[in-house]
C-alpha cells in the first residue's frame, strides 16, 4: 500500500507550504508535490516553517502543471470549498480517505490536489480529477486555510488506516482494583461507619448501606485508590479512640 | 442541546486565540473562555487574526483559574499530547465528541480545555477533568499547535452532530441520464459503427458489442453528456457521407 500524495497547486505563501508539510507529518504522510509555487522553490521560508518536517520539502517534486504532477496517479481527488459546476462525485474527507484506503490497498496510486490560498483550484485544475473532496464546514464561515485543509485530510487518512482504541483508561503506575478488593473496601467502610452510628435512623440503615455499596462498585477504582480509601477511614478510626 | 465550550488555558500568543476562534467558527462553535491569557485581554492582535470570527472573542469570558472557568460545567475534557500519570479515561477526538453529543443531548454542559502552546496543560489543570482527549498523531512527530487542536475537535463535533452525505454526485445544471436514454445511446453507436464495419472480424462482433454496451451502462452519464455523445457520432456519420 502506498500512502496518498498531497499536491499543492500554485501555493502563494512559502510559510503555508511548510505548515502543510508539518500537518502531513503529524499524521504520518510524507509525499508532497508542488505545482508552480508563487515565490519559487526551494524556499528557506518554507523550510523554517516546516521545522521537523523539512525532509518532506526536500523530497517534494516541483511540476509545471497539474497534468504533469498527476500523470502517474491512478485516482486523483481535488479539494474544493465551493460548489462546482462540474459533474463529479463529491465526498467528505472521511469517505475520500476511506476510498483512498481501498484504492491504495489494491495497489493504485492516489493523489489529492489542494488549491492556492485565496481562490482555490480553478475548473481547469479540477476537470481531470476523479472526485472532489469538500470539508463539511459551517456554510456561514467556510474559510479553511491551506494548512488546515491538509491537516484535516491527513487526520482522516490516519483515522482510516491506524486503529486507535476510542477510549482507554490510563492507569498511573497501578492497576484497576479487583471485585474482591472493592468488596473488602465496602465492608471496611460499612463496619467502621456502623460503629460510629452513621446508619441512622434504623429504618433507613439498609437503604443507606445499599447506596454506599453501589457507590463503591460504580467507581472505576485502582488498587492504589482502594488503599487510599482504607487509609482514610483507618486514620479517622484511630483518631477517634 | 448546548454546544461544547472551548476553554483556552494560559494561551501565549494572542494570534493563536484569534486562529482558534476561526477554527471553532469553521465548524459552527461559538463558546470560548480564556484563563489568564499571557498578553492580556482584550487583544487587538487576536481580533485581527480572528477576522470574521471576532464575535467569539467579544463574548469570550476571561477567568483567573481553570477551576473558575469550569465551575458551572457538568463534564470537562482536557486535551493532552503527552502520556499522563493520572488515572483517567483517554478518548480519541471522535469518541470525545460522540460522548459530548450524548451528554449535551441530556442537558449537560460540556467544556474542553486546551493548554498553552509550548507545554500544554499541567497536571494541576488536568486533575479536575473527567476525561482526557488525545489526538492520535504520528508518535514520531506529535506537535500540534493550539489552532490545529481546536480545529480537529471542532471538526469532530460537527462530524458527530451534522449529518453530511459521505458521497454525492454534483450535476452541473443537468440530471442523470435514465436507463432508456443510455440504452438508446448504446443502440445509436452500435448501428453507426456497424455501418462502417467497426465490429470486425465477424466472430468477434458479438463480444465487441457486449463490451461496448457494458461500457455505456457503467458510465455515470448525465442527460447532457448523452446528448454530447449522440452529437459526436452524428457528426462523424454526416462528415463521412
Amino acid at each position: 500500500m502506498t500512502d496518498p500524495v498531497f499536491i499543492l497547486v500554485r501555493p502563494q505563501m512559502a510559510e503555508n507550504i511548510g505548515a502543510a508539510a508539518r500537518a502531513m507529518l503529524n499524521f504520518g504522510l510524507t509525499g508532497m508535490r508542488l505545482v508552480s509555487p508563487r515565490d519559487g522553490w526551494p524556499s528557506s521560508k518554507a523550510v523554517a516553517m516546516a521545522s521537523g518536517a523539512g525532509r518532506i520539502l526536500d523530497n517534494a517534486g516541483q511540476f509545471a502543471s497539474v497534468a504533469d504532477a498527476v500523470a502517474e496517479f491512478d485516482f486523483v481527488f481535488a479539494t474544493t470549498a465551493r460548489e462546482r459546476y462540474l459533474t463529479k462525485p463529491v465526498m467528505t474527507p472521511e469517505r475520500a480517505m476511506e476510498k483512498t484506503k481501498e484504492l491504495t490497498g489494491q495497489g493504485q496510486r492516489v493523489a489529492v490536489l489542494f488549491g492556492p490560498e485565496r481562490a482555490g483550484l480553478e475548473n481547469d485544475d479540477l476537470v481531470g480529477a476523479n472526485a472532489l473532496v469538500r470539508v463539511p464546514v459551517n456554510p456561514d464561515f467556510p474559510s479553511l486555510n491551506l494548512a488546515q485543509c491538509t491537516l484535516l485530510l491527513a487526520y482522516e487518512w490516519r483515522r482510516q488506516t491506524v486503529e486507535t482504541a476510542p477510549e482507554t483508561l490510563s492507569f498511573a503506575g497501578t492497576e484497576p482494583a479487583s471485585q474482591v478488593e472493592v468488596e473488602r473496601l465496602a465492608q471496611h467502610y460499612e463496619e467502621r461507619l456502623d460503629e460510629i452510628g452513621f446508619f441512622f435512623p434504623e429504618q433507613k440503615a439498609e437503604g443507606m448501606k445499599l447506596n454506599l455499596r453501589n457507590l463503591w462498585s460504580r467507581m472505576p477504582l485502582t488498587r492504589a485508590e482502594v488503599q487510599t480509601f482504607h487509609g482514610i477511614i483507618r486514620h479517622f478510626a484511630r483518631r477517634q479512640k
